[in-house]
Protein backbone atom coordinates (compact mmCIF):
# COMPACT_ATOMS: atom_id res chain seq x y z
CA UNK A 1 0.00 0.00 0.00
CA UNK A 2 1.58 3.36 -1.03
CA UNK A 3 2.10 5.72 1.98
CA UNK A 4 -0.37 7.82 1.12
CA UNK A 5 -3.36 9.66 2.46
CA UNK A 6 -6.08 11.23 0.59
CA UNK A 7 -9.03 11.91 2.35
CA UNK A 8 -9.27 12.93 6.00
CA UNK A 9 -12.54 12.95 7.56
CA UNK A 10 -13.73 14.39 10.71
CA UNK A 11 -16.73 13.15 12.35
CA UNK A 12 -19.03 15.99 13.55
CA UNK A 13 -22.11 16.47 15.67
CA UNK A 14 -23.57 19.86 13.59
CA UNK A 15 -22.07 20.01 10.42
CA UNK A 16 -23.22 24.01 10.11
CA UNK A 17 -21.41 24.59 13.01
CA UNK A 18 -18.31 22.15 12.01
CA UNK A 19 -18.44 23.76 8.39
CA UNK A 20 -18.90 27.47 10.04
CA UNK A 21 -15.75 26.67 12.38
CA UNK A 22 -13.26 25.57 9.37
CA UNK A 23 -14.38 28.00 6.64
CA UNK A 24 -15.46 31.08 8.93
CA UNK A 25 -13.08 31.05 11.93
CA UNK A 26 -10.01 29.03 10.21
CA UNK A 27 -10.89 30.67 6.84
CA UNK A 28 -10.41 27.16 4.54
CA UNK A 29 -11.72 27.54 1.20
CA UNK A 30 -15.18 25.08 0.60
CA UNK A 31 -17.85 24.80 -1.25
CA UNK A 32 -20.07 24.30 1.60
CA UNK A 33 -22.13 21.39 2.50
CA UNK A 34 -22.78 19.29 -0.95
CA UNK A 35 -24.30 15.86 -1.36
CA UNK A 36 -27.58 16.32 0.37
CA UNK A 37 -29.57 14.57 -2.07
CA UNK A 38 -28.34 11.02 -0.69
CA UNK A 39 -29.59 10.06 2.53
CA UNK A 40 -26.43 10.19 4.88
CA UNK A 41 -24.76 11.96 2.45
CA UNK A 42 -24.59 16.03 3.22
CA UNK A 43 -20.61 16.32 3.73
CA UNK A 44 -18.38 19.51 3.69
CA UNK A 45 -14.82 19.32 1.54
CA UNK A 46 -11.49 21.55 1.99
CA UNK A 47 -9.15 21.06 -0.63
CA UNK A 48 -5.99 21.22 1.33
CA UNK A 49 -2.18 20.84 -0.08
CA UNK A 50 -1.10 18.75 -2.68
CA UNK A 51 -4.59 16.51 -3.01
CA UNK A 52 -5.33 16.18 -0.07
CA UNK A 53 -8.72 16.65 1.54
CA UNK A 54 -10.47 17.61 4.35
CA UNK A 55 -14.16 16.29 4.74
CA UNK A 56 -16.47 17.09 7.55
CA UNK A 57 -19.44 14.50 7.87
CA UNK A 58 -21.73 13.62 10.46
CA UNK A 59 -20.82 11.17 12.87
CA UNK A 60 -24.19 9.60 12.79
CA UNK A 61 -23.23 8.88 8.86
CA UNK A 62 -19.45 7.99 9.17
CA UNK A 63 -20.95 5.07 11.44
CA UNK A 64 -23.24 4.15 9.53
CA UNK A 65 -21.18 3.87 6.32
CA UNK A 66 -18.48 2.14 8.37
CA UNK A 67 -20.70 0.01 10.56
CA UNK A 68 -19.42 0.78 13.52
CA UNK A 69 -21.32 2.40 16.55
CA UNK A 70 -21.63 6.40 17.49
CA UNK A 71 -19.89 6.03 21.27
CA UNK A 72 -19.60 9.25 23.40
CA UNK A 73 -16.93 11.45 22.19
CA UNK A 74 -13.08 10.50 22.69
CA UNK A 75 -10.82 13.28 21.72
CA UNK A 76 -7.54 11.49 22.37
CA UNK A 77 -7.37 9.66 19.69
CA UNK A 78 -6.52 12.30 17.11
CA UNK A 79 -4.17 15.53 16.72
CA UNK A 80 -4.02 16.89 13.32
CA UNK A 81 -1.00 19.62 13.26
CA UNK A 82 -0.45 22.83 11.14
CA UNK A 83 3.24 23.65 10.85
CA UNK A 84 4.30 27.32 10.76
CA UNK A 85 7.48 29.16 10.15
CA UNK A 86 7.77 30.88 12.80
CA UNK A 87 6.95 31.73 16.49
CA UNK A 88 5.56 34.79 15.71
CA UNK A 89 2.94 32.81 13.14
CA UNK A 90 2.29 30.42 16.29
CA UNK A 91 1.44 33.78 18.68
CA UNK A 92 -0.42 35.34 15.50
CA UNK A 93 -2.80 32.44 15.11
CA UNK A 94 -3.68 31.65 18.18
CA UNK A 95 -4.84 35.69 18.73
CA UNK A 96 -6.87 35.37 16.30
CA UNK A 97 -8.32 32.08 17.24
CA UNK A 98 -9.06 33.13 20.86
CA UNK A 99 -10.50 36.34 19.45
CA UNK A 100 -13.21 33.87 17.47
CA UNK A 101 -13.94 32.05 20.31
CA UNK A 102 -12.35 28.86 19.61
CA UNK A 103 -10.87 26.85 22.73
CA UNK A 104 -7.19 27.03 23.21
CA UNK A 105 -6.56 23.88 25.67
CA UNK A 106 -3.03 24.87 25.45
CA UNK A 107 -1.34 28.67 24.80
CA UNK A 108 1.84 28.92 22.26
CA UNK A 109 4.77 27.48 24.67
CA UNK A 110 7.94 25.85 24.29
CA UNK A 111 7.98 21.82 23.40
CA UNK A 112 10.02 19.47 25.09
CA UNK A 113 11.90 18.59 21.42
CA UNK A 114 12.55 22.32 20.57
CA UNK A 115 9.44 23.38 18.79
CA UNK A 116 6.76 26.22 19.69
CA UNK A 117 3.24 25.56 19.98
CA UNK A 118 -0.14 25.72 20.96
CA UNK A 119 -3.09 23.41 21.11
CA UNK A 120 -6.71 24.21 19.81
CA UNK A 121 -10.25 22.23 19.73
CA UNK A 122 -12.54 22.48 16.74
CA UNK A 123 -16.22 22.62 17.97
CA UNK A 124 -16.57 18.84 18.22
CA UNK A 125 -13.44 18.33 20.14
CA UNK A 126 -11.08 17.43 17.54
CA UNK A 127 -7.11 18.60 18.28
CA UNK A 128 -5.27 20.73 16.27
CA UNK A 129 -1.86 21.38 17.23
CA UNK A 130 -0.37 24.90 15.44
CA UNK A 131 3.43 24.91 15.98
CA UNK A 132 6.72 25.93 14.61
CA UNK A 133 9.51 23.28 14.42
CA UNK A 134 12.82 24.90 14.20
CA UNK A 135 14.58 22.08 13.04
CA UNK A 136 12.31 21.23 9.51
CA UNK A 137 11.36 25.06 9.32
CA UNK A 138 13.45 26.73 5.86
CA UNK B 1 -4.70 30.32 8.46
CA UNK B 2 -3.08 28.38 5.45
CA UNK B 3 -5.11 25.45 4.62
CA UNK B 4 -3.24 22.89 5.28
CA UNK B 5 -2.15 19.61 7.74
CA UNK B 6 1.47 18.88 8.31
CA UNK B 7 0.93 15.74 10.83
CA UNK B 8 -1.87 13.56 11.32
CA UNK B 9 -1.16 12.21 14.56
CA UNK B 10 -3.18 9.16 16.23
CA UNK B 11 -3.76 7.65 19.34
CA UNK B 12 -2.83 4.15 20.45
CA UNK B 13 -3.29 2.00 23.25
CA UNK B 14 -0.32 0.01 22.46
CA UNK B 15 2.53 1.74 20.41
CA UNK B 16 4.47 -1.38 19.33
CA UNK B 17 1.41 -2.99 17.90
CA UNK B 18 0.52 0.11 15.98
CA UNK B 19 3.48 0.02 14.45
CA UNK B 20 3.75 -3.12 13.82
CA UNK B 21 0.44 -2.91 11.75
CA UNK B 22 1.49 0.40 9.97
CA UNK B 23 5.16 -0.90 8.87
CA UNK B 24 4.68 -4.83 8.27
CA UNK B 25 0.74 -4.59 7.66
CA UNK B 26 0.43 -1.74 5.27
CA UNK B 27 3.88 -1.56 4.55
CA UNK B 28 4.68 2.05 5.33
CA UNK B 29 8.23 3.38 6.20
CA UNK B 30 9.17 4.28 9.31
CA UNK B 31 12.46 4.63 11.38
CA UNK B 32 10.75 2.70 14.35
CA UNK B 33 10.07 4.28 17.43
CA UNK B 34 12.01 7.37 18.69
CA UNK B 35 12.05 9.71 21.32
CA UNK B 36 12.02 7.41 24.15
CA UNK B 37 14.63 9.32 25.69
CA UNK B 38 11.90 12.04 26.85
CA UNK B 39 8.75 11.41 29.35
CA UNK B 40 5.85 10.44 26.97
CA UNK B 41 7.97 11.18 23.45
CA UNK B 42 7.77 8.14 22.25
CA UNK B 43 6.55 8.43 19.22
CA UNK B 44 6.86 6.70 15.31
CA UNK B 45 6.43 8.54 12.34
CA UNK B 46 5.56 7.82 8.75
CA UNK B 47 6.36 10.00 6.14
CA UNK B 48 3.62 10.66 3.50
CA UNK B 49 3.35 12.42 0.02
CA UNK B 50 3.82 15.81 0.00
CA UNK B 51 5.68 16.57 3.53
CA UNK B 52 2.60 15.27 5.36
CA UNK B 53 3.75 12.84 7.98
CA UNK B 54 1.53 10.08 9.29
CA UNK B 55 2.44 9.91 13.80
CA UNK B 56 1.28 7.13 15.93
CA UNK B 57 1.74 8.26 19.98
CA UNK B 58 0.26 6.46 22.62
CA UNK B 59 -3.05 8.15 23.78
CA UNK B 60 -1.70 8.78 27.40
CA UNK B 61 1.16 10.95 25.94
CA UNK B 62 -1.28 12.60 23.59
CA UNK B 63 -3.85 13.56 26.13
CA UNK B 64 -1.49 14.53 28.89
CA UNK B 65 -0.26 17.21 26.19
CA UNK B 66 -3.28 18.64 24.85
CA UNK B 67 -4.99 18.92 28.70
CA UNK B 68 -7.42 16.22 27.76
CA UNK B 69 -8.98 13.12 29.17
CA UNK B 70 -8.46 9.48 27.81
CA UNK B 71 -11.77 7.93 27.17
CA UNK B 72 -13.52 4.78 26.19
CA UNK B 73 -12.71 4.71 22.18
CA UNK B 74 -14.91 6.34 20.05
CA UNK B 75 -14.07 5.07 16.22
CA UNK B 76 -16.59 7.43 14.62
CA UNK B 77 -14.88 10.57 14.79
CA UNK B 78 -12.31 9.76 12.21
CA UNK B 79 -12.15 7.87 8.75
CA UNK B 80 -8.83 8.16 6.84
CA UNK B 81 -9.04 7.31 2.98
CA UNK B 82 -6.64 5.84 0.93
CA UNK B 83 -7.53 6.15 -2.81
CA UNK B 84 -6.55 4.56 -5.48
CA UNK B 85 -6.64 3.93 -9.33
CA UNK B 86 -9.10 1.43 -10.06
CA UNK B 87 -11.06 -1.55 -8.17
CA UNK B 88 -8.71 -4.10 -8.89
CA UNK B 89 -6.30 -2.18 -6.39
CA UNK B 90 -9.17 -2.06 -3.86
CA UNK B 91 -10.02 -5.73 -4.40
CA UNK B 92 -6.53 -6.65 -4.24
CA UNK B 93 -5.62 -4.32 -1.22
CA UNK B 94 -7.76 -5.37 1.09
CA UNK B 95 -7.43 -9.49 0.17
CA UNK B 96 -3.52 -8.54 1.49
CA UNK B 97 -5.45 -6.90 4.50
CA UNK B 98 -7.16 -9.95 5.16
CA UNK B 99 -4.76 -12.34 4.58
CA UNK B 100 -2.57 -10.20 7.14
CA UNK B 101 -5.83 -10.83 10.12
CA UNK B 102 -6.79 -6.86 9.39
CA UNK B 103 -10.45 -6.04 10.35
CA UNK B 104 -12.24 -5.57 7.61
CA UNK B 105 -15.30 -3.82 8.45
CA UNK B 106 -16.77 -3.31 4.47
CA UNK B 107 -15.70 -5.75 2.09
CA UNK B 108 -15.46 -3.70 -1.43
CA UNK B 109 -18.44 -2.81 -2.22
CA UNK B 110 -20.37 -0.10 -4.87
CA UNK B 111 -20.65 3.05 -2.98
CA UNK B 112 -23.48 5.58 -3.58
CA UNK B 113 -21.67 8.04 -5.06
CA UNK B 114 -20.21 6.43 -8.10
CA UNK B 115 -17.12 5.08 -5.64
CA UNK B 116 -15.85 1.43 -5.39
CA UNK B 117 -14.63 1.02 -1.83
CA UNK B 118 -13.78 -0.94 1.13
CA UNK B 119 -13.25 0.10 4.83
CA UNK B 120 -10.51 -1.60 7.22
CA UNK B 121 -10.01 -0.80 10.95
CA UNK B 122 -6.15 -0.77 12.20
CA UNK B 123 -5.28 -2.40 15.75
CA UNK B 124 -6.63 0.31 17.64
CA UNK B 125 -9.98 1.03 15.97
CA UNK B 126 -8.66 3.94 13.54
CA UNK B 127 -10.93 3.47 10.30
CA UNK B 128 -9.55 3.52 6.60
CA UNK B 129 -11.34 3.61 3.50
CA UNK B 130 -9.41 1.90 0.26
CA UNK B 131 -11.42 3.83 -2.37
CA UNK B 132 -11.52 4.38 -6.47
CA UNK B 133 -13.07 7.35 -7.04
CA UNK B 134 -14.19 7.59 -11.13
CA UNK B 135 -14.76 11.35 -11.05
CA UNK B 136 -11.12 11.88 -10.08
CA UNK B 137 -9.09 9.07 -11.11
CA UNK B 138 -6.64 9.87 -14.13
Amino acid sequence: MKPSISYITLGVDDLDRAVAFYRDVLGFPTDGIVGTEFESGAVAFFPLQSGLILALWPRESLAKDCGVEVKPRDVSSLMLAHNVSNREQVDHLVAELRYAGATIKKPPRELFWGGYGAIFQDPDGHLWEIVYNPHTAS
